[in-house]
């Protein structure tokens, strides 16, 4: 559209005659005085039509929610009594000269920023995701990749694309999906794990940020099926610690970035922007089960992992004894840990390998990695692998790899934990999962 | 690794002594004196081993291409007579004090950088990738989608990340993958065209990058079964014109900035950067056909698309006549192209959608797109697709859409055509055909 105004510069343009465009958000019918909330990407504004404006007039009259149109107007000041200092026109208001319908919308099925269940939501997304709350969401998921982003560049990583179509099911088959391709199956990937390794021999520091899948039958409010990973990988380090090291970093700089980009989308929410620590505080599991021990007489001193209510209990600590939303819990068993996690030389029974946990639940998995092509030989066969479905893989250990490691993150989860969403659901765009692909599977 | 000196850095420290650490990119043993060249993400440089540092002599004779080290040493200044102007590095050499195996390599089955042919380039992609040559192309890559996500960020574009399983066939079945779903059927996107349009809705000016996939079973130079799509999609737009604007801007933003930070890249590929035009040629494709008649005897007026030999008949006038590596062609017949294009008022029978030509190939595929609820229903009817099918969907457009339009961009494809390469998967990084994933599929 030539000489179309965005809403958020209306003020600059105070006493002139301007066009704009966007979306009805409400129509407040006077009779002679027609109000009609404007609103566009950039913001929202108050117009006003007037009887002495007769075709415009008439066409406001009939103008309802999310119909799209552009309007030429003048922009003038409110009276004083009408001024509103919460919001960003509310000095303002347009005058309506001429309406263009661009549009139309039949009635909704309730009003926009009604108060529905998760199904209602997810079954309407097309209109409900138009809602301030939901676009506010998305624009902290937005802006949370594009820190990503901006951060690992920054520190020498350099991006790749990773394939979500693979061969063989790399990290246990009964959690991947399958494809027919052509007259062979594949598979869809549950992480970009095996190509970061590769890709390290390559570029030494890599990141990636795509799509995997989990054919998880359970449905809970942390769990979907298709998600986003942010990944990286690097080379030359010394342990996981150096892993820990560069994940805090990019923390900091995404509370610094939300801060900047994103506090309207956070007041919105009625969240808190979370505060990182310098560095984040780190435990031992064995450590971490023998302080849930003491500290709550559950005996969980042989379990081999945390279960939902330990990761709840520990975030609650570090909140409490460090003021930390987040903690590391690090040097899981080798037993539940994948054939390419780094043993400790300490102790082989455990990993140098670590989880994040934020606000509740595990947000990160993290390790070294092992490099030594033999050592990651005997590890598969130690699992129960067959080396052979690896051999592409495992060309990469055979010619030549830096001690490396890496860690994947969620980005809906991460979003969801960031903004006290209730359900991981809400901090998905489309959400996949056992009864639904956008509408219904079982209708 | 702490203390590691990067490569490219050594200028820096001559006369002192630093670590570097990297792989073995060749060694020259002249008994006494063993030269090493070492390699890190950064750069490369000389290295000699002499006898006087005994250990490191000793273990310096014993390592071979793509052994992981990281060295001790000295930079010193090259004699006069063994300066090489040419490397970055010819300046200097490092004295060896100290070698660390950080991770061995087997012996190569072929020397790094060796002209192999490409089932043998892709059979070994973990070892080939690390040549000098492929690392080049997809930095390029990367800098591609870095300047795409930055020139539209910069417009207003939001970034979304877009869903690849889905529940219905969008866009014709013949093409699409299936995906066992639970007890359903889903399948893999062929774009995220109708996802991108909702969110118009949203946010009215959007852009993604995801895998998208294509089960067609042709094997070419040209075809790969999973690419990476980049895509944009915004409202409030006039005309088909519109989104042609938009893309030539983002090709000028391209150039500047693999001007600025590929053109060693490039050089090592012997490529030229493209230059585009402030405006690039456009011409209908009536026009088109006729003018092809008219200069070649070619009949193919009532051809409805243009044919793999039109294109480069096309591409070569263009640089002729415009000077222009690139030209859009307009109006495909509406019979030729998908169901949401918006029709041309003057003539219906013809599309307000593009296709933008680069060297030879179609690279972009775009369109002003059908807004109208009740346009949009007629026109799956008359393609013979149900609606219902579409109700989620079509939901954006029973609740209000401005005019939009958009473009799909392959990244592979333009990476192939920027760089000149023969095969569209020397530009994929891990590339899916007829009979690979990662290893031959008939094996």
């Amino acid at each position: 559209m030539k000489n179309r105004t965005l809403i958020k510069d209306l003020k600059e343009h105070v006493g002139t005659e301007v066009t704009i465009a966007g979306f009805v958000d409400v129509r407040r019918d006077h009779g002679k005085l027609i109000f009609i909330d404007l609103r566009d990407a950039s913001g929202k504004v108050q117009m006003v039509a007037l009887p002495n404006h007769k075709e415009a007039h008439e066409l406001a009259a009939t103008v309802r929610p999310e119909w799209v149109i552009a309007v030429t107007g003048k922009v003038n000041k409110r009276p004083e009594k009408m001024v509103n200092k919460d919001e960003p026109n509310g000095e303002i208001e347009m005058e309506v000269l001429e309406i263009n319908v661009l549009g139309k919308a039949k009635e909704l099925p309730f009003e926009l920023g009604a108060d529905t269940n998760i199904d209602t939501h997810l079954d309407y997304l097309p209109l409900t995701l138009r809602d301030k709350k939901h676009t506010a969401i998305f624009k902290v998921q937005a802006y949370t990749v594009k820190a990503f982003r901006e951060f690992y560049t920054r520190e020498g990583f350099t991006e790749f694309q990773a394939p979500k179509l693979i061969g063989d099911d790399a990290e246990g088959g009964a959690n991947s999906f399958d494809v027919s391709y052509f007259k062979h199956t594949a598979h869809l990937a549950q992480s970009p794990q095996l190509y970061k390794q590769i890709m390290v021999g390559v570029f030494e520091r890599v990141f990636t940020v795509g799509n995997v899948y989990r054919a998880e039958k359970h449905s809970t409010t942390r769990h979907i099926n298709e998600y986003t990973s942010l990944d990286i990988e690097f080379g030359f380090i010394t342990d996981h610690t150096d892993v820990m090291e560069i994940e805090n970093r990019f923390l900091l700089h995404l509370e610094k970035e939300l801060k900047a980009q994103c506090a309207e989308e956070f007041a919105c929410l009625e969240e808190e922007i979370p505060a990182v620590p310098k560095k984040i505080p780190s435990m031992k599991l064995t450590d971490a089960l023998t302080l849930i021990k003491k500290e709550t007489g559950a005996n969980k001193t042989d379990a081999m992992d945390l279960d939902p209510e330990d990761e709840r209990w520990l975030c609650e600590h570090a909140k409490k004894e460090h003021k930390s939303d987040f903690i590391f819990i690090t040097h899981f068993p080798t037993a539940k840990r994948p054939f390419y996690t780094y043993r400790d030389e300490a102790n082989p029974m455990y990993t140098k390998g670590f989880d994040l946990l934020f606000r509740g639940v595990e947000i990160t998995t993290g390790a070294q990695r092992i490099h030594d092509y033999d050592a990651l030989i005997a590890s598969l066969k130690e699992k129960g692998l067959d080396p052979e479905k690896f051999s592409f893989y495992l060309q990469a250990f055979k010619y030549g790899m830096p001690p490396h490691g890496g860690f994947g993150m969620g980005l809906e989860r991460l979003t969801q934990k960031l903004l006290g969403l209730s359900n991981v659901k809400e901090a998905t765009l489309f959400p996949r999962d056992l009864n639904r692909i956008d509408t219904l599977l079982s209708k």
